[in-house]
Order: structure tokens, then sequence, then C-alpha cells
């Protein structure tokens, strides 16, 4: 049988504000066995670029990338968020170390093309090195994984976290039993989006084309659920969409 | 016998500037067996913060680092100068992982204690994790060390290339036979500053003696020297100073 593994994934305003951070990383060291961090940082990375008098220009949520952003994202979320991340984790005596997809050739993708949108210097995931993450993980290390990869020629690329986390449950489930976590603002997926305590705790394939079909989940949960069932399709055990404050509790919509 | 190992250090010049720096890696993924990089930044700190309204003040050489400046450097030598490092050696073939002392835990230090001078955020290196790094070396990878460290209570630290490059090569001199590798402007020691062929090869502690009693060498290369002999005391093989376009050639001054 194979060892549990969990792929946890944050977004930027948890990791960004220092007590919302502090919590989550005592929550996250709480976490018994086998764990890879993921980390945004978009917040940072729009701050950093307004006071750098360079303009944040967002399509559906995605950052347009050029050379100058490029250099922002690649301080920001390899530098700041990820370095401060680090630090706190060790101060908790996990063993964490902070990577982009560059550090130990881990992550490779390329540039998406160009369609109808430039995205600039954005990388689709190619490859996730997931026999040098197995051996990090085998000693003890934590990979902590900031929203970057490489294409190989020497270029840093922006990219998605949420890819980023659901690529590398794909890869590593090959080695473990692993169970990817989304950690946003929400308890879960609710059945009334006004309603906390609404929560679905469970969902399947059937389940879930119902409720879309009857129109209770909706706008944008819906491309997160497919791609949670994909992941599901690539071999993850199960999805989990949380709060970061339910880390480690049995809490949340299981995509299963 | 103990196996070679290069520690090398390559001030921030070298690495921020496109060119030089793509000759650098060129020469550094050629030099055969075990190595570290460890880079500087400096230069693009002071313009980056700069341009975020925030004033640099150095004394003697040292950057004062205080909240700001340290989030700063942060960014800037362990996201920006760090990735593009170690996306350019992947390029090359080369398995790099950049680092800061705070991952894996591979440099731990102090806050420099407030004595005339309140350097803010530096750190003292106190400890270096050399049986981790040895760890990575055996499996191909090399390090690429930004000028950063933490305090193990969850703060990252502004430290010294110099000192970070040092330091690495006296506590893996328990594993290694070590070169320490200082790259600067210059082709070496000089014994004639306005002569650039005049590079004294080698140097033990009597001729260093002499050539300071006689006014040969002098000003800021004293105390560069001074630690270049600590490292021997302290069980490195040899030091060597040296222009980075002479990586891998039999040139420059060696201390030894």
């Amino acid at each position: 049988m194979k060892e549990k593994l969990f792929v946890i994934k944050v977004g930027g305003k948890i990791v960004e504000e220092e007590n919302t951070l502090k919590q989550l990383l005592s929550d996250f060291s709480k976490i018994a066995g086998y764990k890879i961090l993921v980390h945004g940082g978009g917040r940072s990375a729009t701050k950093i670029a307004e006071q750098l008098g360079i303009e944040s220009k967002m399509v559906d949520g995605r950052r347009i990338t050029d050379a100058k952003t490029l250099q922002v994202v690649t301080m920001v979320y390899g530098g700041l968020v990820n370095k401060n991340i680090v630090a706190g984790l060790q101060a908790l005596g996990i063993n964490a170390l902070g990577m982009t997809g560059a550090d130990m050739d881990v992550i490779r993708s390329v540039k998406r093309p160009v369609k109808d949108i430039d995205y600039g210097f954005v990388g689709d995931v190619k490859q996730v090195g997931d026999e040098r993450l197995d051996l990090l993980l085998k000693q003890d290390i934590v990979p902590v994984l900031a929203p970057l990869t490489h294409d190989g020629r020497g270029n840093m690329l922006n990219t998605n976290a949420d890819t980023i986390a659901a690529e590398t449950a794909q890869a590593m489930s090959k080695h473990y039993d692993v169970t990817l976590i989304y950690c946003f603002e929400k308890k879960g997926v609710l059945m009334d989006e006004k309603d906390d305590a609404s929560v679905i705790s469970s969902l399947d394939r059937n389940r879930y084309k119902k409720y879309v079909e009857d129109g209770i989940i909706q706008g944008g949960m819906i491309p997160k659920l497919d791609n949670a069932f994909v992941s599901i399709d690539k071999g993850v055990s199960e999805v989990v969409i949380t709060q970061a404050s339910a880390l480690g509790r049995n809490e949340g919509t299981r995509i299963i």
C-alpha cells in the first residue's frame, strides 16, 4: 500500500498577512506524514508592481506577464513570499525547502502559445520531476512550491498555483496515496452560497452533475471542480476544498 | 582521500548583467565534480530599493538592513538573482537548486548585536548544515546560495556573500578537499595595482606578511586575504582569488 501524501495549496491572501500566515503554518506543521505546500502571492505581486510603476493586467483572473512583470513575480513569489514561509516553517521544526520549478528541475513548462490573448511569460506545465520530489520527501524535507516554473532554456515562467498543485498531486500519485487540498475563503462547496453551514461534505461525479444541472453549483466553482475531477482521473485519491483554518480537521468538501 | 569540492563566490556585478552572467554560468558548468555557487546581488537590490523609494544606507560596504530593506534583499537575492542563475544553469544541464540559509536550514545565523552601528536584520553565521549540503551534492545537485540566512525563529537575515562562501567552504572541508574561489574584477592579487599582468600566483603566510610590511599589498585586499588565511586555518585546502572569466583555468592568486 502506498503511503499518504498531502499536497496543499494556499492562496495569496492567507500567506501574505502575518496573522493568517502564522496560523496556517502552525496548522500545516501539525499534519503528520509527507506533505508539499504550494502557495500563491498575487496580492503582493500587484502591490510591489504598483510601487514599481508597473501596471498589473489581468484577464479572467490570470496575470498578463510581460518581461518586467516576470521580474516582479520572480522576486515576490520566489523570494519574498516563499522565503517568509520557509523561515516560518523552519521555526516550527519543519525542514522546509523553498522551490520554483527551476530548482532541481522539479516543474518544467512551455510558454503558453499565443491564441486570442498573449499571456506573455506564462507557463503551461509539461513535466513534474516526481522522482526528485520523492527523494526530498523521503529525506523528511517539505517542499514549498512557488507559482513559478522554467522552460529548460533559461527562462522562468509565471504559472498558476492551482495548476502547480494539481500537476504535482497527479505526478506524485505514482508514488503516494495523494490527497490534494485547496484552501480557499469558504468552508467548502456550499449548497447555498449565502449559508456557510451548508457545506457539501462529499461529491462524486454523479452528484456533481446533478447539482450543476439544478443550478446549485455554478459560476467560478465549476472550473475548480472540473479540474478536481481531472485530478481524480489522473490518480489523485481525493481532492478536498476547504478553508485554511480547517486544515487537518475532517472538514470541507471531498471530491472522490 | 577526500573528493574535491569547489565553493565559488561571484559578486553581484557579474551575475546581474546578462552577458557576464551567461559567460560565468558557461564557465561554471564546465568545472568537473562537486561544486557550490554563492552569489551577491547588491547592485540590483540598490536599484530596486531606489525604485521603491527605499534609501540604501551602507557602512564600510555593508548594507544597513531595516525591515523594508530586508524585504527588498529577500526578493532580489532569494528571488530575482537566484532564480535567474538557477534557470540559466538548468539550461546548461546543471541540476541547480537555489537556496537561502533557511532552505533545509543550511545556514543559520544570529542577528548581529548592536555595538557602534545597528546593522539591522543582518546575520552572523552560526552554523552550516554541512551534512545536508553533502547529501545534495552526492545526488549531483548543485546548490546555488543567495546571501540570506535565517535565525531559526522565523526571520530571514541579510548576510554577506563572502562570509557565506567562507563559512560554507570551512564546514564542507569535513567532507571534501575544498577549494574556495573568490571571483572579483581583477585577475588576482597584484604586485602592482596598475599592472594587470603582475598577478601574484601564490601566497603563503610568510610572503603575505612580507608584502604587507613592504606596502605591496594594502587597502581592501588586506581583510580579504586575512579572511582567506582564516579559511585555510579552518580546513579549506586552498583559496583562489581570481577573475570570473578565469574560472576553470589555473590562474589567479592561490592562498595556501
